[in-house]
């Protein structure tokens, strides 16, 4: 009991959140968990946000958040923004032998601004900063909780049952394949239609068109993944196949499909040439794969590349997800309050149905800078869609719409305009 | 009086509707609103579909719309189902000299089913078609009102104030631009992105990205519509010049810009290229600049294509749209119900704010076959963006969201498999 007490006031101090990596529509619920949680923390006095991950902190560029999301409402309004209301850097950290100045230099700010609780929202690369910068403050014995929290469209961190913001994308993706499938079906011609989903090194994207199915429609016909060398040959005779029975065919593909030869398809000879300026021209798969089938198959080909609305694309998140990354960020402060540092925050589904989940930790070096993968029995032995595990796995996390508010037509989000004022 | 009385007798009958052209997601919604003011008609006794337009019509298929949307909840189902119900074609109906005999067929079915009511949805393809069907109506004297309902997502139909299915293509397109805005801003580096927009001869729609407008962000920065002639020159100084204000540039495209010598952007020699199979591959005009301006100014640069999401995304209609779309359809019959024969209807805007709307009908054949540019005077003077008209008359366009059902985390719309049974 006295020690914790100890512990306790020796806590006492402020409070960093940072984010880093690519966008999700996600991310900034649970920088708005942290806040809420850390708000009614007695050890927490102020709380503070980094702009442009590590790399703004470095140019001492900090917002106050007690400041500006004190209030409930405007916490509500930061939870359905879109993309990183901090910004973000693709800053590697350096090891501590390569470049010990940047350490004391963080650290030096840490105590300066007495920086006791940082919380860093990111991926795999992120998660090897959080490590780094915990072993350093052990190192220094500067008492600090630091915690990461997971967030990737991609899904692919290890340990944890999946991450915020998959849920979110994969809601976006299931109802562009519907859509775009209502838009194939009206000629009544042959054709092949190519939906591009994001996902260079793992399929959890383009797992998630599979969710495109209704009582009227299958969704996807054919879903190839990065886990599987795609052969070309086979996909072109599984288009034949499809043909002799159906006049649409819809195929959803990841961006990061290989041959068996371990070669991009999205870089084969005839997805590249050299532009005006003398520079290779990088094709998208889904364009490849286009001109291929046309020229392979004669019959009506498009390709369709959902870009970058899969992270951006707050208008249709999923509720389930995005509650689930505030829940996660308020999980993160009562850990950091239980004294762990160094530790990613995780979820272990309990159940598939009723869907549950419960929260938990795992040492942050076992997950920095590690890939998740489709394990090969959620893929068909074909290797050419998903199994009903996959389906199983997938279902909960796209339930539930966002009621965001609209102004004039369009969506009313949090205002970003500190993260593009110039500086000279 | 008793002519009219005569008038009405001789008019009873059934009805006949198609779909035609490319998809956008208020065309179900006129449908909608015929069959609902058609089923209240005591002169209309049956309500026919023609599936996959006069094309299918003339194989027969056709699908008794009385029987599917009797009850007011399946109408509005299909008033917020994307794409089209009832099929598309692109069927170019030859002229009377060419084949005499397709008019014979169309017409003993008509009067084999005893249409007296034809509705043609569609655009100014379409409307070629209504316009041919009419002339040869009064030629044999076979009694039919036939009537045009506009859609469009280009908006290029002239004599209407905007077509149905543009509205809600803004408002997606401004939702998304808002949306790659956010995504756009996060990174602290110079940046391009170009939002590439669909419209090969008008701009209408890359004009709506000017409607991704907040209190804390301009909307794109530069805006390039078909209408003015694209010098890459003067496009590069201006990014140039931007970059001297501002890390993160946000162009809009239109997919039809071509250059003061009248050739496309989009097949400029950089867009090109031949694949393995010796055919030549265009890119498009994003892809064709996002290369240029890597180059030009070695920074980040990427484009998006929005693609056939402008015309599907349900998801994100426009209220204003859909119900003016099902308005329109309900006047439709109306005006057949007046005796009219051969004409489009069109909307007549009497103010933009209020914004008011009063409906109208054209001959056709002033419609047909033409299209509708955007005014010069609503694009800036360096034709680099759009004026304040253009917003003001965007702006009543995409108010009002949909309510649309989800059912397991998907938007549930109409059973479309009637599309897509092979036939053998």
């Amino acid at each position: 009991m006295i020690m914790e007490g100890i512990y306790m006031i020796f806590k006492k101090g402020n409070c960093l959140i940072g984010q880093s990596g690519g966008p999700t529509v996600a991310i900034n619920a649970s920088l708005c968990g942290v806040i809420e949680e850390a708000i009614q923390d007695p050890n927490i006095d102020s709380i503070y946000g980094m702009v442009n991950g590590i790399q703004g902190f470095l140019e001492k560029r900090v917002l106050n958040l007690s400041d500006l999301f004190g209030k409930e409402e405007q916490r509500n309004f930061l939870k359905y923004t879109p993309a990183m209301y901090l910004g973000s850097c693709r800053y590697r950290l350096p090891s501590f032998e390569e470049d010990p100045n940047v350490y004391k230099e963080i650290f030096s700010t840490f105590q300066e601004m007495n920086i006791r609780y940082f919380f860093y929202i990111g991926g795999n690369d992120s998660m090897d900063t959080v490590w780094k910068l915990s072993q350093y403050a052990k190192k220094i014995s500067y008492s600090i909780q630091i915690i990461g929290i997971p967030k990737t469209i991609d899904n692919d961190l290890p340990h944890t049952d999946h991450t915020p913001g998959f849920g979110s994308a994969a809601k976006y993706i299931a109802t562009s394949v519907l859509e775009i499938s209502h838009d194939s079906y009206i000629y009544d011609i042959p054709s092949v239609t190519i939906i591009e989903v994001m996902g260079r090194n793992t399929g959890w994207l383009s797992a998630a068109t599979a969710l495109a199915k209704t009582p009227y429609f299958n969704g996807p016909d054919l879903i190839y993944l990065p886990e599987v060398p795609f052969v070309m040959y086979e996909f072109l005779k599984d288009l034949r196949e499809l043909q002799k029975v159906k006049n649409n065919i819809i195929v959803a593909v990841s961006e990061g499909i290989k041959n068996p030869e371990g070669q991009y398809i999205a870089s084969q000879p005839t997805g590249t040439h050299i532009d005006g300026f003398g520079h290779a021209q990088l094709s998208g798969v889904g364009k490849v794969l286009e001109h291929i089938v046309k020229s392979a198959l004669s019959c009506k080909v498009r390709s369709i590349e959902l870009s970058v609305l899969q992270r951006s694309a707050m208008h249709i998140a999923s509720k389930t997800d995005l509650d689930e990354a505030q829940q996660i960020g308020q999980e993160a402060v009562k850990a950091a309050q239980k004294g762990l540092t160094g530790h990613m925050m995780t979820w272990i589904r309990e159940s598939n149905n009723p869907y549950s989940l419960k929260t938990s930790t795992i040492p942050v070096e076992k997950v920095a800078n590690q890939e998740k993968k489709v394990p090969r029995n959620w893929i068909n032995d074909l290797g050419n869609h998903v199994t009903s595990d996959m389906i199983d796995y997938l279902k909960p996390l796209i339930l539930g719409e966002v009621n965001i508010t609209y102004s004039e037509g369009l969506p009313k989000y949090c205002d970003i305009s500190h993260l593009y004022t110039k500086r000279v």
